[in-house]
């Protein structure tokens, strides 16, 4: 099934270096989504603009222009927007429960520790930020859950790719800027290789 | 419309103290959902133990046994769960995604402040921990994110209850357990009494 299509090209505003950006720049891609990307500097305080909040009161990357009122934050759910009715979002109601139990376990114990050490890193450029041993623990700790979830699977929810695996490969795919080791996890290698062989899916562009 | 019932009550895993299993109990009220509460005590590391992590490798409340070999967890895809093809979950597309907008608006930008203050002064019972400062501050900014929204409409999104407002009703009802104070959002405090007025709405349990 092909998304609805409006006829004009989404907006996207986004920091390309940005994992939870690159989210969507995914899955516009893999379900061949026009869209226009409008490049964001959080770092230069861009997303803090009286122009900037009145579109996303949260003050956050990515947003998506829906139309010309409207604004969707929140990476996770522009990925339910954009899937809807597409291969990655499963008609069964559990499937689709299952999908979404992987998108809060992203948002909740993945992304605050795996994307954070990495941004204190790459970002930040501090290696001795006092932070980084809870960051590194409960980092791991999230990595031990996907090893164990792809333990005789070959994506996370059913047997081919949904928003699920996007949103996991987005900060997954470069957990070793933030220190984590991936060849421990055999299972979680091996369903990033398989990501990156689905049309459509790229590396994060690394910070310049 | 109602939900599918599977003829079994579902069973519950959680802690009657916790918002996020707080909302499960809250889904299941309103949409009169048989089910039975199985209490959890997270303080005596039952979600440690191998039987719990045998149903849940990531070891936390709420669980949803689904059926005798599916357990679905994650609060916020629960919710999703039982409130699919209901009039707490949108039929439209946008306003399904704005929902979901809110539930991980509330997992990232809310749950990890408001009610972590309320677990350290309540359940820890410490009122000088050095993590309040930046709990409160950037639980307000929560809080203000919320008050914006709530400028003009009754519920989060549309003009009824969504699982968005059971979502975000469950820690900002007893926020201010947390220090938090919520006479300052009229609109916030309006919305919470409206919320308190709906059948199968109740408060959380106070922590014994």
């Amino acid at each position: 099934m092909m998304p609805v299509s409006t006829g004009v090209p989404h907006r996207v505003y986004g920091q390309s270096t940005s994992g939870n950006c690159h989210k969507v720049r995914l899955a516009c891609d893999i379900l061949k989504i026009p869209y226009r990307w409008h490049e964001v500097d959080i770092m230069e305080g861009t997303t803090r603009t009286p122009q900037y909040l009145a579109m996303n009161p949260n003050g956050k990357v990515p947003l998506l222009q829906v139309d010309d009122r409207t604004y969707l934050p929140e990476s996770n759910a522009i990925l339910c927007y954009l899937a809807d009715g597409t291969h990655l979002w499963p008609g069964d109601r559990l499937a689709r429960a299952q999908v979404l139990q992987w998108l809060f376990f992203e948002q909740y114990s993945h992304e605050p520790y795996i994307a954070v050490a990495r941004f204190i890193k790459v970002f930040m450029k501090k290696h001795d930020d006092e932070r980084m041993p809870n960051l590194l623990k409960r980092g791991y700790a999230a990595l031990d859950v996907m090893e164990k979830q792809l333990e005789g699977r070959r994506y996370f929810v059913g047997a081919t790719p949904t928003i699920a695996d996007i949103a996991l490969f987005a900060y997954t795919h470069c957990a070793a800027d933030g220190g984590f080791e991936l060849g421990r996890y055999p299972n979680v290698s091996g369903w990033l290789a398989r990501c990156l062989d689905q049309p459509g899916v790229t590396p994060m562009p690394a910070q310049p």
